[in-house]
């Protein structure tokens, strides 16, 4: 039988876990004799949306793209894991709506903690105001009213959020479930 | 064992023939059971590159993504069609270096008969200057200089050109041979 593609939507602020988490995952669900494919929100820009900017329309068009290429792959039996900010509520069910296959993930982390972390020091740029559309900043974050799953980075291992996430995609028929011990 | 991917490029003049070919060589190639997907030129400006004109420079960026597009998938085991003008040579072949699994495609037909068959009301538009960039009248063509099928639809019949794309997936050993009768 032919797997059960899928796209797990990771939505959140920049630098709350969701290209960590999609890697963890990615290895567990290789483990699991699963096809899987990151679409990371950068890698997108770079390759299919060069040229939009930050804008609520430019952000959503961005989305829509991701999701266009999300469907082609799930179909093909592909789990396709989304690491993109993908700020706006609206947009998140639209492509939900046309994907029909779709486990949407919140990562969470307080705002306090994203700013004392600062990896790629781009919150500090956005509190002095040196970069304008920051979400979290100086645009919005609409949180999703009913994801799958929510996970909070600010004090959860990364092997518990990866552990959720399988059980969401077993839980909803995408996965095998594990073997009782 | 997994199916090889492979990326199935058609270029051409529009009115060529590609879709055509696109949609007979699916059928063909799902019913010897190989997953297949179309990327037609049309649907990914629609989906991927809204805004982008057609300059060289905005035809050779939707090449480009529809290059990307058709990596994610061949690289699942995806036979991908792509049936898209593609008038450019230099980015055709950088596509093909960077997808790698690659079989080009040029699907001929004479001008001529592309305007006496007008099938879209197209070249008389361009004829008359209603119309500018338009490829084969108003903007180059660059035939490729080794394809590994060339078909031309002036005189052929579908189910030739399909048997011959067919027996070019065969001898580059993406697809199994046919058994002998």
């Amino acid at each position: 039988m032919r797997d059960q593609g899928v796209t797990v939507w990771l939505t959140g602020l920049s630098g709350a876990g969701k290209s960590t988490i999609a890697t963890a995952l990615t290895g567990e669900l290789r483990r699991r004799g699963r096809a899987v494919e990151v679409l990371d929100g950068d890698v997108i820009r770079e390759n299919l949306s060069k040229g939009l900017g930050f804008s609520k329309e430019d952000r959503d068009t961005n989305i829509r793209r991701i999701g266009f290429v999300a469907e082609l792959l799930a179909r093909h039996g592909v789990i396709v894991i989304v690491a993109a900010i993908s700020p706006y509520r609206e947009v998140r069910d639209e492509v939900r709506a046309r994907v029909g296959d779709f486990v949407e993930v919140h990562v969470r982390c307080v705002l306090e903690e994203l700013v004392r972390r600062d990896v790629k020091g781009l919150y500090h740029k956005a509190l002095a105001g040196e970069i304008t559309n920051f979400t979290g900043i100086s645009d919005p974050y609409e949180e999703p009213l009913s994801p799958e799953v929510v996970i909070d980075t600010t004090d959860e291992t990364l092997a518990d959020s990866v552990a959720r996430v399988i059980g969401a995609l077993q839980r909803a028929g995408y996965l095998e479930e594990d073997l009782a011990a």
